[in-house]
Order: C-alpha cells, then sequence, then structure tokens
C-alpha cells in the first residue's frame, strides 16, 4: 500500500498513519448496531482521557471544530449569559465573534498576542463584573502557538463562581487535561488534531451536572448538543448522518494513542519534533515569535527573516518540493510562519524537514553557509 | 484491496466504489493549493451537473446534508421572511422545525404523507397569504420514497412572486435537475447520496441575483453560507477546516459519475436497481406503501407483512448476516421498513439482496414456498 501523501506540518488537519486512513476503506450503516458499537466506544475512549466518566458525557458532533465550539456556547450559555472571552488571538476573536452573532452577550478582555493570558485580569475583570456568566478561554491558540494557563483559569473561575468554556481543539491529548483537577462546563476538541484522526468531527465535553439546564438554549437545530446527546443516548446513533468513514478513521487512531501510551507518551513524542524543530531552526538563525519560556510542543511562530530575498509562497513551494507542507502565519502586524509539531510523525521526519527548510532558504539565498 | 464492507440499501450514507473509498488514502493540507484546486474541480462541477455556471453559485459546508438545509435557510430567507413549507413527511418537519428554532417565521401546509404534495393547494395557499415569502419543498421525501412535483412548485412560485428552496438531497445526480427550467434560490444535497461519495459535507447552489441580499442573514458563524462564498471566492479555501478525505472521495466519486453518463446513466442503473426490486418483492407478495405511480428509484417503503412472525429486528439481522443492510421505517402510524435503490451498487447487487430477504423471510415462516 503506497501512502502518497506529504508531511503535513500544519495545526490541522495533520498527517495521519497509514493505519487511520486504511479503516475508511469500509462503507457503515450509520443505523447499524455495529456503528453504533463503534461510536460508543469512540465516546467512551474520550472520556478515559479526561478522566470524566463520573462527572461528565462527551458530545460528538459533524463538522469541523469551529462547529463544535459554536454549538458548545449555543448549548451551554444560556440566552440571557454574559460570555467572557479571553481574547490574545486569532481564535479567541473567532469565539467572540461567533458568540455575538448568535446573540449571546460577549465582553472581550483584550491581552498581548505574544503572551499568555493574564489570570490577575481575569480575575480583576470578574471582581469587577458581577453579570459575567461564563469566560471563555482558548488552551493553545495556534495562532502562535501560545499556551494559555488553564488550570489558573479553572481556579478562579471555581472561586468566583463562574463557567469555564475551553477551546482544547489543538491541545487536548497532548497536553494534559484532567477534570478531577479542573472544572469547565464545556472543553471541545476535534478529530482531526492531535488524536490523529482525519478532519470532518468534533466533540464537546459537558458536566453532567448541567446538562438538563442546557436544554432549548441553542437557536439552531443542528448545533444543539443537548438534543444531539439525549438522542444518542436513547438510541445509540447520532442525530443526523454521521460522517462514517472519519468515525471509522477516529476510532483506529484512538486504539493507537492508546498503544503509544496515551496522553504523556503522546507529549513527548510531540516535544522530541518540538526539540528537534527548535534546535535546528536556531542553527538557521530563525527567531521564535514567542519568548522560549511562552512556546508550545504543537505548533512554533517564527520570525520570517529580515531578508529582501525571502517570499513567504517561494519558500513554502521550495519545501512542499520535498515533501512537507508549512503553514502560513495568522498574524497582522509581523511576518511570521508557523511550523506543527503535531501528527503521526516522529523526530526523524521532523529533521527531514529542517533540512528540507534548510536547502529551501540557501537556494533563496537566505541562508548563508 | 479487500473490500469487506456490507451492501447498504439505505437512502444515505450508501455503498461506495473501493476506488471511491482509496481516494481517502492521503492526506491533505487544507491551505494547499493542490488541495483548493480538489474543491474548485468539485464545485464546477457540481455546478455542470444543475447547468448553473451563469446564474448560480454553489457553496459546499462541512457536516451533514441537514446542516446544510439549515444553513440555507439561514442564508437566503431574511430575518422578516416567511416560509411555508410543504409537508409531507419526516424531513419537511425537520426543515420546519429548524427554521422556527432560528427564528423564521414558517407555515406548514400539512399533507398526507402517502401522495406528493397538491401544487393546487400550494398555490391556493400562497394566494390567501401575501406575507409568505418563501416556500420549502422536499423533491424525494426519504421518510417515504415520494418525489413532490418540483417543476410544477417552481413554476408556481415564479407566477406568483414567492422563493423556492429546496432540499434535492436524496435525489440529487439522479433524478433531472435542471436551472434551465426550474428557478430557486437555493437548492441543497450532500456527498453522501446519489453523488455515491462518503458521508461529511453538504453543498448549496444559491442564486447568484440574490447572494448581495444574503449578507448579515445568517445568527450563526459556521453556517454562513455567505460568508462561506465571500471567503472561498477571496481565497480558494473552506473558512474553517475542511472534511479534506471527504473532499477528495467526492472529487473521485464526482470522476466516476461523468465516466457513467451523467446523471441519465445514474437514473438508469438506479431504474434497474428499481425494477429488479419490485418485482422480486412483489413476487414474495410484499406490497408498497406508496400507489405504484408515486414510487421512485430511490427507495421504497414497503409495508412489513401481516404476520406475527415478522419481526423487523430479527428479519434485519438475517438479512445483514448475508451481507446487505436494510433500512427501517420512518412512519409512526403504519409498520414498514425501506430499502434503498441508491449507491454504488447494479441489479446484480439487488439481485443477490432480495434473494437475501427471501431467504430471511422463509427462515421466519413469513413467506411459504
Amino acid at each position: 500500500m503506497m501512502d502518497d501523501s506529504q508531511i503535513l506540518l500544519t495545526p490541522g488537519p495533520l498527517t495521519t498513519s497509514l493505519r487511520t486512513k486504511q479503516a475508511m476503506l469500509k462503507d457503515w450503516g450509520s443505523w447499524d448496531a455495529d456503528f453504533n458499537a463503534l461510536t460508543a466506544t469512540v465516546c467512551r475512549q474520550l472520556l478515559d482521557i479526561i478522566h470524566g466518566q463520573d462527572d461528565y458525557v462527551v458530545v460528538p458532533l459533524q463538522g469541523s471544530g469551529t462547529f463544535s465550539v459554536e454549538a458548545a456556547i449555543a448549548t451551554v450559555v444560556p440566552r440571557q449569559g454574559h460570555l467572557l472571552v479571553l481574547d490574545n488571538g486569532a481564535y479567541c476573536k473567532r469565539m467572540a465573534k461567533l458568540a455575538t452573532m448568535m446573540g449571546r452577550r460577549v465582553s472581550v478582555l483584550t491581552q498581548p498576542e505574544n503572551r499568555p493570558v493574564s489570570p490577575e485580569q481575569l480575575e480583576q475583570t470578574l471582581m469587577q463584573d458581577d453579570s459575567i456568566t461564563h469566560v471563555g478561554l482558548i488552551h493553545c491558540e495556534t495562532g502562535t502557538g501560545v499556551v494559555n494557563p488553564l488550570q489558573q483559569v479553572s481556579d478562579i473561575c471555581q472561586r468566583l463562581g463562574r463557567r469555564l468554556i475551553v477551546d482544547a481543539m489543538s491541545s487536548f491529548a497532548a497536553l494534559p487535561i484532567d477534570c478531577r483537577e479542573l472544572v469547565f462546563d464545556a472543553l471541545i476538541s476535534a478529530s482531526g488534531k492531535c488524536l490523529e484522526g482525519v478532519p470532518g468531527m468534533g466533540f464537546v465535553f459537558i458536566r453532567q451536572a448541567i446538562l438538563e439546564s442546557c436544554r432549548d438554549n441553542s437557536y439552531s437545530l443542528v448545533l444543539d448538543l443537548y438534543d444531539q446527546h439525549v438522542y444518542m443516548t436513547r438510541t445509540g446513533q447520532w442525530r443526523f448522518t454521521p460522517p462514517t468513514h472519519v468515525v471509522a478513521a477516529l476510532a483506529e487512531a484512538l486504539v493507537q494513542f492508546e498503544q503509544e501510551g496515551g496522553q504523556p507518551a503522546r507529549l513527548e513524542r510531540y516535544t522530541q519534533n518540538f526539540q528537534c524543530l527548535l534546535s535546528a531552526m536556531t542553527q538557521m538563525g530563525l527567531s521564535t515569535y514567542l519568548k522560549p519560556e511562552d512556546l508550545s510542543p504543537i505548533i512554533v511562530t517564527f520570525n520570517s527573516p529580515e531578508d529582501d530575498r525571502f517570499d513567504f509562497k517561494v519558500f513554502y513551494n521550495k519545501v512542499k518540493a520535498q515533501g512537507f507542507i508549512l503553514y502560513p502565519g495568522k498574524l497582522t502586524e509581523v511576518e511570521t510562519f508557523r511550523v506543527g509539531c503535531i501528527g503521526a510523525i516522529s523526530s526523524v521526519q521532523m529533521q527531514k524537514a529542517v533540512n528540507a527548510v534548510g536547502s529551501a532558504l540557501k537556494e533563496m539565498g537566505v541562508l548563508h553557509g
């Protein structure tokens, strides 16, 4: 079996194993007991990852991760709720936008893009505004790669009696998330991120204690996770046609996740990729956008070389020609590009990738040596 | 390469060719030019099917078909609009429900489930209520398999100056839909139906003339097809992570669709499946829920045998053991089951399927012979 895929050094979709892709070579009846069992197994394994069997349910949803973010907010934030979004990047702004569009009251605590959000400023803001009922946090803001202080934010929300919604899209299954230490009303991720499945579905962990209060919150039928959960609990089936092949790929990816050793092993592999990337790029004279202490082993933002001969499109295509897909920057103020450390790759592929980066820069005359 | 899939005689997900599934053995970067080209090709081919290049755009959307139905209504029906849903089945009721949830004014013209909707009653209703701005029609209501009179409904809407939204989920690419003869504001289908792709995305044809008026109609970010279209036109990319493998499978399925001879050839093959199914089932003494003249070559609803020894679950499992997946009925008043004629199967597989049905009924003692 040939796998002619390029290596994706992106924040998702990312490189998946051949075994995961081969799980899509079968058609499943979405009403059939075999497929229901597959869905049930996936949900059980997802709950295991956060140790959430006692206090949480997990609700899968069709679509990209953002569909699940919008669904989570539509479902768990009451129509009269007031959401404070901690904003240090593009995905934070997206959360604020979708919550505003659906008619929820939204405030934004603007933070610098190049640093984790400040727990102190969150605490101050909450103390000054009793009307804020919910806090929205992006765990790893892939716009830059910065990791936000989830535990501290959870602690503050607990102490001040506010509800927490966590977009853990690109951190889940790589960074530790343990609901025996954290409290949140909803936490969101998707199939095509650090679980190394293919894109096409997301999932939302919802705290069991709030489930019943979520009925009738959603203005949207398809994004109503309460309804999705109730239907699935009753029938074992998805409410609307599931992306059967995507679900089968995720089931297979979860088997490999467990075989690898779960979240700690995955974090270790990604950290090796990250260290390989960082040391090689630094040697080439490239610098990171974030300070070293704020970097994450998920995705790294590099400053574009300050050299007129550097052009991202040319650079991208030269690296691509060697089999590696990079990712553009998402910052408006600074010229950057991004390299993901996640996906079904090891430091062997990462070493080849940085070699490709090196030779591309040399060809462009940007790197001398 | 082994394909151990069972044959799905369902309204979708349905049986896909091995070639279509093998197109998913590659990872794609969602930002990459190769993937953008794939999306552009798919969109061009979809527009070709309805001869819509001059007057329509097509907007793909992540999620199941229902996500695209909700998105179509959210995008093309203004917030002050008034939607009349022609209701002769479960999918009609779903359209009315999601439009109501999002806050649109909705009226329902209730029709018998076992007949096509009445153009005369539609005309009367529209004449009596000037406030109705939009009409929602399900082309083939897969709850029963009945085909509704699309051309006549379009003509009436044109004559009376009302806008038409067509859910063509299970008819598109099988029944003729030609926008040189029809006028609609939006028409919806999905990857995992008669195009014989895998499930995971839908698409909506929107009339170019109304596009600009759709800005700001949607209360939902992810379901906003105007925003999706504008972004895609500007960048060539999907707004949010696309289900890359599903898109690749659809691209491959579209190649096979054209090679087969397009919609007329597909309808012919499905009609052969349908005739094979109908004649064999009739010989076994099974009757259809609809009158012969209202049957469609998409999916056929059969009355369950009036015999105490018949139990759908047992019947289903006996047929499944022989490699064929049937579909339960969706009617509350009558005991029925459904058999789909669509998917990458020919009358050879259908003959084997009806043989399996026959032997299952015999084993249950329901069929004597």
